[in-house]
């Protein structure tokens, strides 16, 4: 599709072939594009479809558009991420992690309750935001779900993914994180990662008890949201390896 | 060795088998331990120097220990990469490459300047801070090395390592970055990324006339100091791969 800038609709704005952006989304329109009318953009509406808008409206906060051609899933890896990850302090770098976690493909971000980390709860409200920008700026069409925070036994309860990996290599068992991520493809993976002190024996306990994978992130001791990081950015790299060439 | 605080001297401060900490390490020293004379630290000092000290004199900035005990290349990667990343408009992403940089072990940052990018100098007082503390928090003995800012033109000319890398997705000869770094082990490898805008054609005609290889980072676009950090955790990925198990 055309470069151009992208915008974000959810579904609900979509009506008979026709889009009437956000408000905040129709100012940026007038705030980016020279012209008006008849302009075309590209809509992402958050779950997986990618629109060219032809634009028939474009004033003010009031935008809108018809659909001229629709394609599924731009931008999406063809495997399913879930990032759970400790709670940090900074709120700076957990938004950091938000970011780059929207860029490097990750589907769904549970943030973690955990023995050793912070109770300190998320701003919903600038972690969407963020989320949205990220969504348009590196040019996906599902917008990543940011879950409410969950305890690591909740966590453990819930996960039904068949690649369940928990990064924790201060013990012998735990193997390269590159190599607990075989055949990524159209995988559903969770992974979870500590917090600053790192996963309780307790915890850890318990993860190996209902079999997750034990994952070494190497010889550097990695901030929490570098983990995070690191685990997205594997999952690509393994996954690249793996698909056909023209996949 | 010991699970404690790690702390930084450069080489210069090891004589006869006894390290004097800098005047800012030395009050981390009185800041963070209780005790102080008797007790066991782990100094590095940048140059893959890693060594468990006995202190001796602990008091406000004057910290001296005597080396019981060297370890050579403690969290340092088996290959030795280089990033050469474009110079963004925001000093704080620059900031959060640096950072993210060390604990991903990279050994040598080069700010380039583009066609398309920004003429803004590094702050190479702070830069320096950040890798110092970097360092010591991810438990590296090999402090980075951030170059002074070099053209496009410049860093070509001046690249020898047999595996040299252009992130640059925007063409039909760009393989994933992945397949890209084969046997990373024991290899120089440098990894050019180009700034917001990318690098201009004329750019990558010379690289390629140069037999600089093509990587394409994936379907999303990423920031400028994403992409940096990608080719870094994607090149412990392969090598993680590739490694023995016990290597």
């Amino acid at each position: 599709m055309i470069d151009t800038t992208w915008f974000y609709a959810p579904p609900e704005n979509f009506r008979e072939a026709r889009v009437k952006l956000p408000e905040r989304e129709a100012h940026h329109v007038t705030s980016v594009l020279r012209g008006g009318a008849g302009e075309e953009i590209i809509v992402v509406d958050g779950e997986g479809g990618c629109f060219r808008v032809h634009l028939e409206e474009v004033r003010h906060e009031h935008v809108v558009g018809r659909v001229l051609e629709e394609r599924r899933g731009a931008g999406e890896p063809t495997y399913d991420l879930t990032v759970a990850i400790g709670i940090l302090k900074k709120r700076s770098r957990f938004e950091t992690f938000l970011e780059k976690a929207v860029e490097l493909g990750v589907g769904r971000i549970i943030p973690l309750i955990t023995d050793h980390g912070e109770k300190e709860t998320i701003r919903r409200d600038r972690a969407q935001r963020i989320l949205t920008a990220g969504l348009k700026q590196t040019r996906r069409s599902r917008l990543p779900v940011l879950e409410a925070p969950q305890s690591t036994d909740e966590l453990i309860d819930s996960s039904a993914a068949d690649l369940r990996i928990v990064c924790h290599g201060d013990t012998r068992e735990a193997r390269p994180l590159a190599r607990c991520l075989p055949s990524v493809v159209d995988r559903e993976i969770v992974a979870a990662v500590g917090p600053a002190g790192g996963f309780s024996g307790r915890e850890i306990t318990t993860f190996v008890d209902r079999g997750w994978k034990l994952a070494d992130l190497g010889a550097r001791r990695l901030r929490t949201e570098t983990a995070g990081i690191v685990v997205a950015a594997s999952a690509h790299a393994v996954w690249s390896l793996e698909e056909l060439p023209d996949g």
